[in-house]
């Protein structure tokens, strides 16, 4: 949550006149995106994020997720719009990064959504999956069984420094993950990353979804996964029963699920539990230095992985 | 230059709820200020910037820095405007800091100041001062001679891990500026850190000052002094004279310097850059942990301090 990389204004200066967008007026670095480097880009003709995609992320990728908000922009989804420059190219080099301008959405984020905005958020998110259904791309998502599996192989011998009997806990769970993880769910291109603050709201309705840098093809019932785990459970980490079958009601109302996915969505819970369980540990187990993003607390994820294990079907989320 | 403290979207819905300026659209960590927090804060009637003050902050200073903004805007300045509550108070507490809304201010800082650039800055640092005459309030400088008499002390038997040779410099300046410095000149409140990022252009023309968070009283000669240290230099640190011929000209035609200031001239520009070859010393020997500051070079002030030692006298400065 950092700017990584300066630009300074006669670079950004130049930068711009590849465009048609005016010129700065303003330009502030934001602490935001824990992966990149963004600023707050004012020019004479309106309001952008200028982004800089640092290591973390494989430029290979940036060409889907950049066509995939300009389809989710296309189909009338408030998602970040890239910008194409006078050559119509959206994805450019700066500072030597790969680098993109994209619209700026107002709204603020909800530190701790109420049923009500759970319900704004199933909405979109079903809403988002049918715009998605002919975005006709495809990418792996890389944090799903495999990539998990090799995440417990690089933490497991260390997990009990963080929580006493986690090592048996993680092997246990890829396991039985493993064992039985659908292949046959209704599936698309997925946000992956939706947690309430890559989701804006102006007077309690959502104005913009953002962050798409997770994006990648998956079920969309494991999207809505994520959320439940994002989204319904409160401070203390309490599972919020409410929220989740205000969610879960919400997106039916839009894209209902079929058998298999209900029947599912225990499961695909634990994963989405697993999988930020295991990227947090994995951080807290390899600090970087001089590092200045926060780092997350994995148990958080090992308290809501405790509970879908013990959530005995769908209808322990509202189905 | 990074958010230190997180405001959530409820704890910032009851703070705005005592102004009168409206409810939160878009609300961004900004990463800019080295000390405290800083948030663009966008609302239904205007934009700001929310600053909560962090400990490197006196917060007994507060009052006299936000009352130095309020005096120059009525006075004319663009300097941040500090937005009182429906109380009358600009000074409040916020997630257990001080914490304060000041007016956003557009305008790009240049990052390699031409000549143009110097005159434009003298115009509006004498405009400053003259607007500053009646302000009637005082703040002791921290950071002049015994201050850094005091940084000398904690850092010279290091000082030659940085620069060999560094420590005998050191002591032989701070002698040097004990013995010479004046104390007679016309003085009042300046701003002691008017570095190009303080300084906000709009297409070559001042739109707006910032960071007043050094502000003290002192000689105006010596904010001047501070301005050609951080405008006047070229990014190989090689003085450039057009630019400190075009600040102190420009200057001049606003407020003319007297015999005594242009005389002092080159040791108020010494000690300038003894100022923040010192605290960037101090900083590179005692690097805080985990500080996502990014270290400044103090060797650029160190060539600049044997430039101002060079210098014959004030015509070298275009006087």
């Amino acid at each position: 949550m950092a700017v990584y990389t300066q630009v300074d204004d006669q670079t950004l200066s130049h930068f711009l006149s590849s465009y048609d967008i005016g010129e700065a007026i303003s330009f502030k670095g934001i602490a935001e995106g824990v992966e990149n480097s963004n600023y707050l880009l004012e020019t004479t003709k309106g309001r952008y994020i200028l982004t800089l995609y640092e290591k973390r992320t494989d430029p290979a990728d940036l060409p889907y997720f950049l066509n995939l908000m300009e389809h989710l922009v296309k189909k009338g989804i408030n998602a970040p719009l890239p910008i194409r420059d006078k050559n119509g190219a959206a994805l450019q080099t700066l500072a030597g990064r790969p680098a993109c301008i994209i619209s700026f959405l107002t709204g603020v984020s909800i530190d701790h959504p109420k049923a009500a905005h759970c319900a704004e958020l199933g909405k979109i998110l079903a809403e988002m999956h049918l715009a998605l259904a002919d975005f006709g791309e495809d990418r792996a998502n890389s944090l799903t069984l495999a990539g998990w599996k090799s995440l417990v192989e690089q933490t497991a011998a260390r997990a009990d420094e963080v929580s006493s009997g986690l090592e048996k806990t993680l092997k246990d769970e890829i396991a039985a993950l493993e064992s039985q993880w659908p292949d046959n769910l209704p599936s698309g291109a997925i946000h992956a990353d939706l947690f309430p603050d890559n989701v804006l709201f102006t007077k309690d309705k959502i104005t913009g979804l953002i962050d798409f840098y997770f994006a990648c093809s998956d079920s969309y019932a494991y999207d809505l996964a994520v959320c439940i785990n994002a989204w319904c459970f409160n401070a203390e980490h309490a599972f919020q029963e409410d929220c989740a079958a205000a969610l879960t009601e919400a997106y039916q109302s839009v894209r209902p699920l079929n058998e298999g996915e209900k029947h599912a969505l225990p499961l695909l819970c634990r994963g989405a539990a697993l999988r930020f369980l295991l990227t947090r540990l994995y951080d807290w187990l390899n600090p970087v230095e001089g590092a200045v993003v926060k780092m997350k607390d994995p148990t958080e994820y090992l308290k809501k992985l405790r509970f879908h294990q013990d959530a005995e079907n769908e209808r322990s989320y509202g189905l």
